[in-house]
């Protein structure tokens, strides 16, 4: 088994860096350095033509999309509990998975990159703010979910939406929100943070938890 | 087995009521009407809070999100073929799918619906406007797909990636693009449209195939 993750420090693939060092299974974790424009470089665009982390090399297989990646280690290493193994709990947890993939995740991007949405100088002012404001309320969505762990997002183990949580959280301190404003989630996050195979890939990706600036 | 699917014609519950009508088993389909904000009245905003189609209700089981509700009855359904059973094909057949989820759907809405970005009306004109170039460019994306297509996106089998298909294309012809402009999707499309099982969620939505208005 030859596992390759392409990660970049901070970015949504966190979520699978941290579930392949929970797992404790050999990987090579492989920064790609999004300031240098690495995931420009042809080797890169090679393998993921949208240029984006992560990516999973799995042997001769290669797969993009953080929901598709997480999946495919869920199939691939059952014992690691990234979801739940089946049932109304893993659909539920897929739910909110994807949620979070397709809601949360994109509107961040409006406020850390409204450039993706227009050309226009002003229009892109408009877009961060409202996106600022649309993100505080999806986060206070995730908080009511961590007032409800037990102790983890899906239940006994901690797995994918525990670490989808903290990369959330944390990009909200470069929205403007402040973490411990959402308590819930903010201990949540604090405690999956010092889960061993969890404080590795922090470390290797050097990421403080909060980030927010008064 | 007691299935019942909310959904909006036209809207990207096709993809799950498709899959439904392929499956040919018996599912209750029951029709949420948009413009009359029947998504807001309250036994709806029980169901999914969100306020959004589809909602899968399976026995007493409540799924939303389409990539999930695709999950729940690919493992409730393995026969129907939705998604690949294993192995590579699975893993990017579900890479295609949450791409389409995650990317081409929020692209559409932000010239469907620039109002979700910001309140300021020139701020949304520009959105628009883009949005509708990216969505064009991501249908290339997906018309590169359908010309490997073999004969359908995942090969011998129809499944989700067809339906979802279908609904990007058409949603399309709202964006101001010509179907028959992406010809190896357009003819994809009208192949899958003729399955008995489609044909039937497409009259039950009563969906014309082809909303360009030249």
């Amino acid at each position: 088994m030859s596992l390759k993750l392409f990660y970049a420090p901070g970015a949504c693939s966190f979520v699978p860096h941290a579930m392949l060092e929970m797992a404790g299974v050999e990987f090579e974790p492989t920064m790609v350095k999004l300031h240098k424009g690495e995931q420009r470089n042809p080797d890169y665009l090679a393998l993921n033509p949208r240029g984006q982390v992560p990516v999973l090399v799995d042997g001769d297989e290669v797969v993009t999309q953080i929901v598709a990646i997480l999946l495919h280690l869920d199939a691939k290493l059952p014992m690691a509990g990234i979801l739940p193994s089946a049932g109304v709990e893993r659909s539920r947890a897929v739910q909110k998975l994807v949620w979070m993939n397709n809601t949360v995740h994109p509107t961040f991007t409006h406020v850390f990159m409204p450039e993706k949405f227009t050309d226009d100088a002003e229009a892109q002012k408009a877009i961060r703010a409202f996106g600022a404001a649309r993100y505080r309320e999806m986060l206070q969505e995730i908080e009511a979910m961590a007032q409800k762990a037990a102790p983890w997002m899906v239940g006994e183990r901690p797995g994918a939406l525990d670490a989808y949580a903290l990369t959330l959280l944390r990009w909200g301190g470069y929205a403007g929100i402040d973490p411990t404003t959402l308590p819930a989630t903010w201990g949540l996050v604090q405690r999956f943070a010092e889960l061993p195979g969890v404080a590795r890939a922090i470390e290797r990706e050097r990421l403080q938890l909060n980030v927010f600036k008064g």
